[in-house]
């Protein structure tokens, strides 16, 4: 590639989250960089966009700053829309969302506002990577990740990825050194066992936090979960057809 | 089935909506309906789960109501897992979600409440089906497709649905008379190509409106959206375990 690449970043955690900061250092040593992110934290939006509600788009960097920066009162989905229609001449050569303060491997993908981002970029058909860190902490170490964050991107940007997919990418709690790899998996099956914490506000009435507890129900070793627990990098590649098509056969035999 | 089956009803309109009321209607000859669905609209909250804000659930049926019904203040998933963790005492024989007002075809599931809610069914293991009306008018005449409605339900209260997946159904805007049958099908790719309606406040800040407009990139006659502009009702089973398994052997050729 002669030309600079240009490169889309978002995220589900709100443009001032460190974990975007960290992404957009790597990225702005590969390309042209333009950060649209949602004005606030957007966890577990899922694949939402705004079609109910007014949307605002602002610049936030300085005119002459090195990386473009925009915030959106939306979704993530509805950053990476504003970027494409309303912002860029010409489609990115890469999106890059995260890095997510938490886990999206297995199940967490269903919920994961880092990963709609990343799958709103592959309908659209620009190459493109979640990524996420097995640590909630507002102040995790993301320098930690960074060397792998840059050999995944790298890749990404000469081969593209998978046609109809898009990769969701998980790291270890892990210090550098002690990262073993970088492995190709399957989303592992596992579910939330959740629970409803009732309290009552200052006025009587009942309501509710949503909490629970996350439960791996499989453990090949060509899983995310294994790989994350075992210390490596797990990559799955995400698809955005969602037909289960080996089922169809199986449903041509009902009576319908 | 001797018991009578227990049926967990939901959609992403609201609980107010007529959609639902249609599919309340049709599930209450068939066994125990429990209601739980949104207080408000959620169209297009896609898998959206609340975790940074406090719920609220409130009964809203009258004590000695047919059905049960309660409304939410989250989103169609959160109005799931309040069913089945804090209201049922055993896990539902069915969850139905909709009858949604407007088309969740294709590329659409990806956005669709209603579907997110069947899919959250179908994580939790309850044979789940969502249902939508390619009609986004609130007054709809879903009376033409109650039928087809209970020709389904009846098929799944029997057989289930394939493992690991969910089904998601939609019927064209045709009189009962004019619908030619229920086909299997496959998502067909489409795109949403989208536009921002650039406005200004009064106080003259820039807002947006996000619209767009539904592209069909392919017309095979196994898809979802042949089905529908041929007069079919269709059903595409859809799957949770997002990976492109067919990727796998691809990603392992990279240098990573």
């Amino acid at each position: 590639m002669t030309k600079k690449p240009l490169i889309l970043v978002t995220n589900d955690d709100g443009i001032t989250a460190p974990g975007i900061r960290a992404l957009i250092d790597v990225m702005k040593d590969l390309g042209d960089v333009l950060v649209v992110a949602p004005d606030s934290p957007q966890s577990a939006t899922g694949h939402a966009i705004t079609i109910n509600n007014t949307l605002y788009l602002n610049k936030v960097s300085k005119p002459n700053a090195a990386v473009t920066e925009y915030s959106c009162s939306g979704t993530p989905v509805d950053s990476v829309k504003f970027a494409v229609v309303e912002i860029l001449k010409r489609k990115p050569d890469l999106l890059v969302s995260g890095i997510n303060h938490g886990s999206n491997s297995s199940i967490n993908v269903i919920y994961s506002g880092t990963m709609s981002a990343a799958v709103e970029g592959g309908i659209e058909g620009i190459p493109s990577v979640g990524f996420s860190l097995l640590d909630y902490d507002w102040n995790a170490d993301f320098e930690q990740v960074k060397p792998f964050v840059k050999k995944i991107a790298l890749e990404v940007l000469q081969k593209g990825v998978p046609d109809g997919t898009v990769l969701n990418v998980n790291f270890p709690k892990l210090k550098q050194k002690d990262i073993k790899g970088i492995r190709i998996c399957r989303q592992a099956k596992a579910i939330w066992q959740e629970k409803f914490d009732k309290r009552s506000t200052p006025q009587g009435k009942d309501y509710y936090w949503l909490t629970g507890e996350f439960v791996n129900l499989e453990h090949g070793e060509d899983t995310d979960e294994w790989a994350l627990q075992n210390g490596y990098v797990s990559v799955v590649p995400v698809q955005f057809d969602m037909t289960a098509h080996h089922a169809i056969p199986q449903l041509n035999t009902w009576n319908l």
